[in-house]
């Protein structure tokens, strides 16, 4: 599959920042070797020989990212949702992640993960698997043929975990490189390193993925301040460090020179924040995830306007949906109850905040993903809302804002880096 | 349509209490004269001859009831939801609720909302139409022809309303008693008086609807202590009474001899709940609404254990979503967020009260309905998981839990007061 040079017509929606919703109706919008290369209201008479895909009077949004997904855990998705994070780990977690040392379960498993991201509206992601390496590397082929240029990361657990998923330090190390030399097998798919969290990697292993991330230029994802049980054990861990942020930072793992997605910081003090902003760290805001864990409400919308980088993780199986759409108003609504029941100086999350966070706002992590500006690498996804019927007339904003809160988010039609995926 | 006796077969799950999750894997549910009247293991000799609708592998609950539903809001959920209560009625609902004077607009709005209930796990509701006696008996019609015994309310309004959507008093009562007149010819479905909520009606309104009230023997709901600014405003109209709820105490509307419902709750002081407590008073619990109209979280594990009357209401179009099932999980999550963010006294809903909220909690307004012991009016929906493949082997209250999560719970099969509806 080459990259391609096209031209998709239909009404364009995206947002060139958080508060700016751009709407182009009946447009034209040319792919030029796997980027947008310009957005016009007539196609200009160079382009008029190019394939063009018609998609008539559909939505056309950029494809989603989801910064934060356990493809390992979709088995399990829905289920099990009456517990705090702590508990719900050792009761549910574990157990499934541990199957994963089959790679008959994992193929199993994994294909059916695959193939609902495939036909979701989300075309990357930023993924865990778990920490078994043939494993990792099936989930990693899997997503390479289905076309999803995904970050995936084998996990690095070696403390605190049960034995059936632990491992010693050293093999984590080894294992990690190993996998590391394979994964260049895929161009589309990449991995990032992925220490679990603080409590379950020693600081050996962590100092050793330091050297491995310095080593090879790699990124990293891991989790930040989701609980607040879970923020007390990792002081308690790491008694020289002034936030759990810096407990990752003492060993380069907190953005900087390496590229860094944490899930959650819904908790995060404001040091951790302060590092978070000095660092570039990126965070994944995953509400629904919160909700079913009992977390809390990230405060995403003082984080925007600080200036902080923050996209949306659909956190599978903390959350119990792989949409994206879905992610959009769990955060709209989250951020309306902690407006009004926790600091009323932090106004809710718009429509148009929701849908940057959920395409360019976690897209930056990926490089220039998530907007239809010219340059950026071509995602989009095609929507059909003409399955919701009204009596009404919409106008474009409003058809979006349906979509939204009532689809299940499955595009008709998906481009991911230039490519048409169906 | 006659009611049907004949045997149902497959795995049934219901709540005889908040807290008992009722599993009857594989048996078979007699019902006789519309009514459940024994569930067996195995199928008793002398109901062999009776027919069996054979549902194999299949979940079976019972109908799921939505306490509160604006059926002339449905043209416009999942919009215009960056709004607040008051400024969302002025900007959305009032001129949407106007069109319905034209009884062709009514016909194609209506069409799609009883289409969607329809398909839905939802078998009963407490519906709100418009003022409009013609559109309201549009939509009473269409109720009856789908074989949904839903309760169905023209709304009063003669106050504090725009002009193409206010009544005179004397208007509101002649058109509501004629109403009531032309509602004698369904026999499924039945009319409940709907004062919309204090602000829009005046006190000789309310008086006179309490007097209809009385003649008619009539059910009633309307709107109680959503949203701050809205409770404000109830006191400051009603100088006299010591809560909102006694407001409508005082024209013999809320409770007692008048089975009423009251939407939200969200704010009720221990007064107003106390009062709820003496008089009966149906709460409809709508989690979503109170979060898209950003309300707050009423506390209704606390209503549980208090033993006031709970059901679960959908809101549209404050909530976006009909399913029921959406609400029982906007439920449980939000009930999550209060426990962490506002009173830890009052721990999270567990999936079987959200169930019993949605089945047997909410139906006992309508009788004995929702539940599947014997003598209960014979409500059902049928759910097919197999469309959510797993690699994992489940118990019947694992797969309970993810259809809950993660379907849009559209049944293959349904049943209302012992009749198919397919």
């Amino acid at each position: 599959m080459l990259h391609d040079t096209f031209v998709l017509k239909g009404n364009f929606l995206f947002t060139p920042t958080p508060d700016q919703l751009a709407l182009h109706p009946d447009s034209y919008l040319l792919c030029k070797e796997g980027r947008t290369a310009g957005l016009f209201p007539q196609l200009p008479e160079a382009y008029r020989d190019l394939p063009l895909h018609d998609h008539g009077d559909k939505l056309i949004l950029p494809g989603l990212v989801d910064l934060h997904v356990h493809a390992s855990q979709y088995a399990f998705r829905g289920m099990g949702m009456d517990l705090e994070l702590l508990d719900w780990l050792e009761s549910n977690t574990f157990p499934e992640e541990g199957k994963f040392a089959d790679p008959v379960y994992a193929q199993a498993a994994y294909e059916i993960f695959v193939r609902d991201l495939t036909r979701s509206a989300t075309t990357r992601a930023c993924v865990f698997a778990t920490i078994h390496r043939p494993a990792t590397l099936v989930l990693m082929r899997m997503l390479e043929e289905a076309g999803l240029p995904c970050l995936v990361g084998k996990v690095n657990m070696d403390r605190n975990s049960p034995d059936f998923l632990r491992e010693t330090t050293q093999a984590s190390l080894e294992e990690t490189r190993q996998w590391l030399a394979e994964s260049a097998a895929f161009s589309l798919v990449r991995p990032i390193l992925t220490p679990r969290f603080i409590p379950s990697c020693s600081d050996e292993l962590m100092a050793g993925l330091g050297q491995l991330q310095r080593e090879f230029g790699l990124p990293a994802q891991s989790h930040l301040s989701e609980n607040l049980s879970e923020i007390q054990w990792v002081a308690d861990l790491c008694p020289g460090t002034s936030s759990y942020g810096q407990a990752y930072d003492q060993f380069g793992l907190f953005g900087g020179d390496c590229p860094t997605v944490m899930a959650h910081g819904v908790w995060s003090s404001p040091a951790e924040q302060k590092l978070m902003g000095e660092r570039g760290v990126f965070l994944a805001h995953c509400p629904q995830s919160n909700e079913n864990l009992s977390s809390g409400i990230a405060p995403v919308k003082d984080y925007l306007r600080q200036g902080l980088r923050v996209g949306l993780g659909s956190d599978v199986a903390g959350g119990a949906h792989l949409s994206l759409f879905r992610a959009m108003t769990d955060a709209i609504q989250c951020s309306k109850l902690r407006w009004r029941l926790v600091d009323e100086t932090i106004p809710p999350l718009t429509l148009p905040e929701a849908l940057y966070l959920a395409t360019k706002g976690g897209g930056a992590f990926f490089g220039k993903v998530g907007s239809f500006e010219p340059g950026y690498e071509f995602d989009a996804v095609v929507l059909d809302d003409s399955t919701l019927p009204t009596p009404r007339e919409l106008t474009l904003a409003q058809r979006l804002e349906r979509v939204v809160y009532l689809s299940d988010g499955l595009p008709c039609a998906k481009y991911a880096a230039g490519r048409r995926l169906f």
